[in-house]
């Protein structure tokens, strides 16, 4: 009973965190500000994280967690379906929460090269995402799918930090579209 | 004469600029570590610059125009080896030095969402190189070379931010020739 408590109460210091780093970014985060989003206070946090950086590090685990729960729902769609939801959810077509949240993983990532246990999570979810996709890719025909995963994800990333960092130079919406295209699905 | 001593001047900042940035990265940062790289101290920066973001964008501009230069410099290049130029360099291959300053770029393009001005210059950047890269493509015959350039941009920009945000999971090494596979020059 006591163990059901302190997961529902680390459940919702990760809803509160999501919630603080989509309105505030990283660089701007402070526990306080994550204590805002949620109804018990500051010491409830400190009591279950050392530090921000420990309450991120946690935070990414969880993330893994809740991509996996997700992909796994979506494996029982056709093929080309789960490709759609695949690429609609890495390029946050239509979320807007998610668009911002993905802003402030941008700028935790840019801490990685300074930051061994932050790349470490971040190698872990490049791999996961890599792994996913590879299968869709090969459930769909497509050849060499690791190699062609490995691009697309590269293609995937490199058009939201460019999106981001110019005021929207590129445009997302017929990305989709684009790059199915370039992998020969039409 | 006057002018010229102050053009020299503020060339001087500009490769000292260059130097700390690669050295400490964008964050950590500061005019005193920028003064450090060169014999002239922090007030012939102050006279020049009215703070580190004045700085820093002044140095963008800067990059736009040594770009540009290099650039025209490579246009009597065969349209191959131009493009392998362009990978080449786009992808750091072989300079450890050019790596650096992309990680400090990497991190002010970061600051863009949130600054206007920063962003102004990288959308700059990234026009110059689209138009750039366009023409490249088309020279060597490929089909589509706007839509085509801004995705080998994206590729690039993909494959370096996954590279230094995950302890190096990505390979660049055989990436100028995936990339050329993908376009269809082998």
């Amino acid at each position: 009973m006591g163990d059901e408590k302190e997961k529902k109460k680390t459940q919702d210091i990760m809803c509160a965190t999501y919630q603080a780093l989509s309105r505030h970014g990283y660089a701007d985060l402070s526990i306080q500000r994550i204590a805002d989003e949620f109804d018990k206070g500051k010491s409830v946090i400190y009591h279950h994280f050392d530090d921000k950086e420990d309450l991120m590090l946690s935070f990414l685990e969880h993330l893994i967690d809740e991509m996996e729960e997700d992909m796994h729902g979506s494996s029982e769609m056709a093929p080309e379906e789960e490709l759609d939801d695949f690429l609609d959810k890495a390029l946050c077509i239509d979320d807007k929460e998610m668009w911002d949240l993905r802003k402030a993983l941008m700028e935790m990532r840019l801490q990685a090269p300074y930051n061994k246990r932050f790349a470490e999570r971040f190698r872990k979810i490049d791999e996961f995402l890599l792994d996913k996709l590879a299968e869709i890719l090969e459930d769909n025909g497509v050849e060499n799918p690791c190699e062609t995963g490995d691009m697309v994800l590269s293609i995937i990333e490199g058009l939201t930090y460019r999106k981001m960092t110019t005021h929207d130079l590129v445009d997302l919406s017929d990305a989709r579209e684009r790059i199915k295209k370039r992998i020969g699905i039409e």
